[in-house]
């Protein structure tokens, strides 16, 4: 590292440079004060965006000092005020979310928004991942870029150490106050900073840049299994929920694992801890035929069914435990869970003629239900009837039953019951039944 | 970890269940110890090596403390003794070497050697490599089990920790000596164990889990980058040496150094460091196409030369600087270069009339040497007609000239000078160069 000036901004900030605005997340803190002044100096199109989480009394004077300092650079500021509700994962935690969340709201699309992380937070949010337990994804530390909300955020200063910007802040005579962003994690990084790394540094001095080089490592480590995964995802069918047993069966152990990860994470769900997912991949392989092995989590569930793995919410919709009348003539909307369509047709369908002798009432499976089809000379369960189509169980209790009198006369779009089906010439109505959108994926194609 | 004992032991062991003879590596300290116990306890076909480092006057009391546990548990026992000379890398690495020499030249094969590893040895390895600096393959750490001399190291206490082997050599009441093999990078290792861990460990105690559960995943990270490299090689071309430089290209830059490592390392050299890489390849695909870029290491070396990559041995033999006579009776080795044989023929090769009318020379190139081929009018620079086959610089200087009296009758097997090409029915000498096999590599295929 050859030291922090505009020349080597400049440089940091080629990939960046011909967007139409520059927002500087901006604490009042010495490293992002040295980013926004360098900002300015370089003459990009800068504005500041100065986030109170009102967790202190002096935070008020922390945006006056923003607002002071910008006003003498030239710069426009915004100040957005956020309330910071401590949740299970703490107090900085939440307000670091709040904050990321301000900064998603601010962005138009196209536009940056620039933290002033650098390459001692970087060090010490590797060694801190070490330490609390990491795989190689969380390894390769913080991403000098990534999306957020409809622009990017980036950090343009992961390659230069703390050091280097107190001295641009000197040599700049620059003001700035304590920073309170560094209040983040506070307990374990300053726990880091001022005992564990000076001890570290009597013996390995140059720790925090290989600890940088180790994270970059893993981000390419990390993106050459994840584009590998990919890969054979794709190869492996068209329905991005499904995969069958078969095929992730011809996988080794450590290239399943990898899969199934790169599986969840593209449907948006967030995996399982590595061991659960090894273990309970073990189950889902190996369970006996006639069972059907589940691997719930908190962002998600895979499910087995006839030698297929389905990709699934942690929790699918419950289906209404009372019957829903229905006149046909407005769709009929299952809230969580889909929607009912009737279309006019002649020789398809449902006999309109006996939707007119008898009310029509939507219900879902209490069991027992039992349905005559065509070509069949009694009625079947219509347990086996699903069964023998191979609709997965979970999928069973969500297809809407239509009953018209009391008696079961279609499931869903697909299973019509003899006497009430249109003859070829006879006026009919079609049902059409959707999956509600964000459902969608929970149900395979029946 | 649920605990050390014998069942635990048996579950560990499980991959190499039949093998015909288990060397247990037996230091004589508290892990070995234990290690020995409780192979002999589970009746696997045990015998026991120490190896005596003779770096302390008391080492030959352990070699004595060895043979009489051994007695005792009825195990035969075989002691090595190895001079230790420290050369750069210290005497802790030297013995280590030296130690791992003797364990190669004692295993028969399909033999294992277990040492007693465990897994706060692991955490360490990996602690000590992330503050030294490592990639994701060191940071795999100590692996399983590997290849050794002909048969397998193993290591069948890493599921363990220091303290679970300790309750089990108290349990059994075992007795054993301060650990001589603990001494290896004792100065790191130690303030590692004295100073680091203890600190650590008030704050994110079970780190040592943590850290072997990171070396598992960097283990899998790193052979499933090594897969997908190898299935591009493969698919890249047949000679294991070359690459095209539009292959390369093709790939991004992440994906290209994780290539060129696994190309390297295809050829038994270890790549040069990561950085020193990057570089290097910037350099090999973008220097100007009139340039010969290369990139040296200690362990190998990459030129290219028209639009290839070749990967060399870092140091190519020197030809001999004087001519060598032949009498083309028997075959002319150049000491490493390679051998150079005749072959008696009718109507092709040298005319074997010219042979007898003047002595045989082979000499290297100086510089200035021309040629007639046949078709020519004019003799041509000898340069010229290598360049124009496409000969590398390096190889040219490396081909056997073969003169007869003071003229250039031939190039190796490839060019013969009009004058003395053998005519159809004539008796002729048939030339056949072959580089030397430890050199094969270092010259594609001409």
């Amino acid at each position: 590292m050859g030291g922090f000036d505009v020349e080597a901004f400049a440089l940091a900030m080629r990939p960046w440079r011909s967007i139409p605005r520059l927002w500087i997340a901006y604490s009042g803190g010495c490293d992002s004060t040295v980013l926004l002044h360098a900002a300015v100096t370089l003459g990009l199109p800068v504005s500041a965006l100065h986030v109170d989480h009102g967790l202190r009394p002096e935070s008020v004077d922390w945006a006056l000092h923003c607002r002071a300092r910008c006003l003498a650079l030239g710069v426009p500021l915004r100040v957005e005020s956020v309330t910071v509700r401590a949740g299970g994962e703490g107090l900085e935690a939440a307000a670091r979310k709040a904050r990321y969340r301000v900064y998603a709201a601010v962005l138009a699309p196209g536009e940056c928004i620039a933290t002033a992380h650098h390459a001692d937070d970087q060090a010490e949010t590797v060694l801190l991942r070490i330490l609390r337990g990491t795989g190689i994804d969380g390894l390769a530390g913080i991403p000098a870029e990534r999306e957020l909300g409809e622009g990017r955020l980036i950090r343009p200063l992961l390659g230069f150490c703390r050091a280097e910007l107190a001295a641009y802040a000197a040599c700049h005579e620059l003001s700035w106050i304590d920073d309170p962003a560094n209040r983040c994690d506070r307990h374990d990084r300053s726990f880091l900073r001022e005992h564990v790394v000076p001890l570290l540094e009597t013996r390995w001095s140059g720790l925090a840049q290989r600890l940088t080089r180790l994270a970059h490592h893993a981000d390419t480590a990390s993106m050459l299994t994840e584009r590998w995964a990919r890969r054979q995802l794709a190869a492996l069918g068209d329905d991005p929920c499904i995969l069958t047993v078969a095929a992730v069966a011809e996988f080794d152990e450590a290239e399943r694992l990898q899969l199934l990860r790169s599986w969840i994470r593209r449907q948006g769900r967030r995996p399982p801890p590595a061991r659960r997912l090894s273990q309970g991949l073990v189950d889902l392989l190996r369970a006996a035929p006639d069972r059907q092995p589940a691997l719930v989590w908190a962002d998600g569930c895979i499910r087995r069914y006839r030698g297929r793995l389905y990709l699934l919410p942690p929790h699918l919709p419950q289906p209404p435990a009372v019957g829903l009348p229905w006149d046909m003539r407005q769709p009929l909307n299952v809230p969580g869970l889909g929607r009912l369509e009737a279309r006019v047709s002649v020789g398809r369908g449902l006999r309109a003629q006996c939707l007119r002798q008898a009310p029509v009432e939507v219900r879902f499976r209490q069991g027992g239900e039992r349905m005559c089809l065509r070509g069949h000379a009694r009625p079947h369960a219509l347990k086996r009837l699903l069964q023998e189509r191979g609709v997965p169980p979970w999928v069973r209790e969500r297809l809407p039953l239509i009953f018209i009198g009391h008696e079961l006369a279609a499931v869903a779009d697909f299973l019509l019951a003899e006497p009430f089906i249109a003859r070829p010439t006879e006026p009919g109505v079609e049902l059409c039944w959707r999956f509600a959108a964000t459902q969608d994926r929970a149900y395979p194609a029946l």
